[in-house]
């Protein structure tokens, strides 16, 4: 493992693609919403009404052609694809009511529907549909057969990309329009992370079926140089450093202590037992990328009303008088991850649908240039290096990722002067601890391409089920989305009727 | 062949797709900015400036991603694309001059450089770069060799498809603009007919590339039954009558005359010999496809000073007292053709690369649903009939059209409600007299989403090169869209200004 190897807390295919793991030295980090992980804190009690409402889900496929840009006969195909819609509180076609829509992201639908509130919880209010829509090559809408093997295929492979992605969406959500006999329904669609990407994409590529998007934590600039490299693990740093200057300065030291412990004779041994690792360690990188991730993992999904970062500061600072750098640190550990037999530190890395498919899409499209320098955050450098990235990518998948293709496609450089008088219906929400954050539209794009922010905020807060224990500023965040949409529709409908006159 | 056959002006290719001919019962009419049957009364002396410029264009090839939306081994092969500079006015990236571009359409990049002068006629006045861009599969962008190669082989006409070439153009842009470092230089797009399109097609899907488009004569309404299907003969026909009653009515007539003469004993001989035939008449529809297609080209591409209605119908009507229908018809026809030992009722319908190309963009994506009912034109009753087209082309080509993928990717429906508030800097300039402009934009959706129109113009003269020959309407047509692409600039100028500071 090379020093400069990013390890983030991406379920590594440490069994489906092991030769991945030793070559591609750069991890893009995850985008969901949610992460099983990180919700170790959180209890599933506090959310309001998940349960009532799931029930009310119906599912149905779409046959999905596999190529919507080439017509070739092999791209006529077609695939199942997932979708799932709750229809309780409709308001119906005659009232014209809305239609919010869910992206699916690089996960089975299943864990979105069950963390995804934003469009059931607002439901009532809107007498919209609910219509959540499963990405391509995850759950149950991989095409031809299972997962692991589409993803062997270089050829099926290559139809596993954004902008198939979203003329998916597009497709399925002309069908539900056509089905539900709802012509002048508006969509909104709604989407988290890279799904927030997707959603703000999508407004801007198929004015004419979405009429708005809210886009929660996406990092739609942290492509091609437009945000530093650093940005992710300056606000994973500062998330730290705010909490606890100590906690801070004790895991920016950390490294060089662990690094001294594994250079002594059974330094590894020695490691093995304070951290009280399930197998034993066999290089000091395998503690190092369990700590780095999990350190992540706390930032990004720091969630109230733990606020994990803070859990493991207060395990850090917390530790007794004279405990050493190394004692402080597996502290932090406890207290995050609670008093076990022993410490996996694979936790991070086990091999997942999601894993497997994310890998492909940042190795390919999705090139998320994310590295640190020299002292410029709390962890060791690991600069980014894309010819070195794109030739591990290579090695593994036989083609090299296409980095400025995003940016091609999409935009994303000078956005304010593109945007500021192109598009309309963009809300850009982001927490302002998320350390994904750094690569998102913080500031107003126009008059309706428009950013939330929460100073306290992590990754996606605002689109998850409301919870009984949710702050007021998170209350107030989602207050402050609804009444933007609520301006939007308004304003469409005033349109509506001035053009049937 | 059957009753329902439309043929227009069509170069069929009989040589290359016998098949064709027999199976698709639908032309779509060719979509170009010029037509060299059509130029048959343009005097290349009244053009001002064509030979003066040409000498400066500079042409270039482009290293072209064969797929821009898949990720298989076999999208990464590159072809080689041409495109031309004409750099003599250019001001240089230091002061942001702008750059024009022409967006090639289904004709190889000779023939625009020959007759498209938007760019060069005002590059002076702009201190602008004029860049022509050849579409994929035409002229000398063929991937992988020759046309008729690429056209056979059922994988590689897969990637020729308007999403793919409007990806070419965003890639070949952005790498001209980092060749003259022309970073904040402002794209405008121009394109003709089906480049009209792309051109308004560019702007909505890459506005972070293109800053406005100027769409010439672009039918982007006319798919998918947002334009009635007689639209574009309902058109032709207006013309004809506008210009004489007596005219109309007598084409009107003339179909049933000729299958009448052709129902005779010895009819086809009758009817090769008033038509002075080059060839032996096989059948009444060759002659009856001839005079259709010559009354439409004649329509849309009804230029000034000669305006080829006028001629057609100057010899109808001023045939001798007496003269019955078909000698009428006759007369017109050596008036528009002129006088010649024989007149080739196949003029239109040899094959080209031109027909080819166009041939299988309209059986795959771009579906032109052009009909006629009984009585709403002067011509026979043809109407369109999606599944009998989308049998034919399946049969041909073996995969079927996708006749709503335009407007699902597109847009198209409800164009006023969704471009109202979406999107910015598009002119869409139409000739009334042109069929095409059936299909066209002919009312403003937005402050900067404007409609140009002519009561008395064409198929796409604002784009060519002025003549002097120029009628005042055109000249005033071409000053308008200077006046609001000058708005454009003056307003992006303004906001780099301000967001630099």
């Amino acid at each position: 493992m090379t020093p400069s190897r990013v390890l983030l807390f991406q379920f590594y295919p440490l069994l489906l693609l092991p030769l991945l793991l030793q070559s591609v030295s750069h991890k893009i980090p995850r985008l969901s919403p949610h992460n099983k992980e990180a919700l170790i804190l959180r209890n599933p009690d506090d959310v309001i009404s998940t349960s009532a409402i799931s029930k009310d889900f119906k599912t149905h496929f779409y046959s999905q052609t596999l190529d919507h840009f080439n017509y070739a006969p092999q791209s006529y195909a077609t695939f199942r694809q997932r979708y799932v819609v709750n229809s309780k509180y409709w308001g119906g076609p005659t009232s014209n009511s809305p239609i919010f829509a869910y992206l699916g992201a690089e996960a089975p639908l299943d864990e979105d529907q069950e963390v995804i509130g934003f469009l059931n919880d607002n439901a009532p209010h809107f007498k919209s549909l609910s219509v959540y829509i499963e990405h391509r090559f995850y759950g149950k809408s991989v095409p031809f057969g299972k997962m692991e093997d589409a993803m062997k295929n270089a050829t099926l492979r290559g139809y596993f990309s954004s902008a198939q992605a979203i003329a998916d969406y597009a497709e399925i959500l002309l069908h539900v329009k056509h089905k539900f006999a709802a012509h002048y329904s508006p969509i909104i669609v709604v989407g988290g992370s890279y799904g927030g990407k997707l959603a703000s994409w999508f407004r801007l590529k198929y004015p004419h079926i979405a009429l708005g998007a809210l886009a929660s934590s996406a990092p739609v600039l942290y492509f091609d140089n437009i945000t530093p490299q650093n940005g992710y693990y300056s606000i994973v740093t500062k998330d730290f450093e705010e909490v606890s200057k100590n906690c801070y300065q004790t895991i920016k030291n950390s490294w060089a202590e662990i690094d001294k412990v594994a250079s002594k004779p059974k330094g590894l041994s020695i490691l093995s037992q304070r951290f009280k690792t399930c197998s034993h360690l066999n290089n000091s990188d395998e503690l190092k990328d369990f700590l780095d991730t999990m350190y992540s993992v706390a930032a990004q999904y720091n969630h109230p009303p733990t606020y994990p970062v803070t859990v493991v500061c207060k395990g850090i600072d917390g530790a007794p008088a004279g405990t050493d750098v190394i004692g402080r640190i597996f502290a932090g550990v406890v207290s995050y991850r609670g008093n076990r037999t022993c410490y996996d530190t694979n936790a991070y890395n086990y091999p997942s649908e999601t894993s497997v498919g994310w890998e492909w899409q940042t190795c390919s499209e999705i090139v998320i240039p994310i590295g640190r320098g020299e002292n410029d955050t709390m962890f060791p450098a690991a600069p980014f290096d894309l010819h070195e990235f794109a030739k591990s990518c290579k090695d593994f998948y036989g083609v090299p990722p296409r980095p400025h293709w995003i940016t091609t496609y999409y935009g994303g450089h000078d956005i304010k002067l593109v945007l500021n008088r192109f598009g309309s219906n963009i809300i850009f929400s982001n927490g302002l601890r998320d350390p994904y954050s750094s690569g998102g539209v913080l500031e107003d794009l126009s008059e309706s391409i428009v950013a939330v922010t929460t100073p306290k905020g992590s990754h996606c807060l605002d689109i998850l089920y409301s919870a009984k224990t949710d702050p007021d500023w998170l209350i107030l965040q989602r207050k402050r989305e609804i009444e933007i949409i609520e301006g939007w529709l308004k304003t469409y409908y005033s349109d509506l009727q001035a053009l049937k006159r």
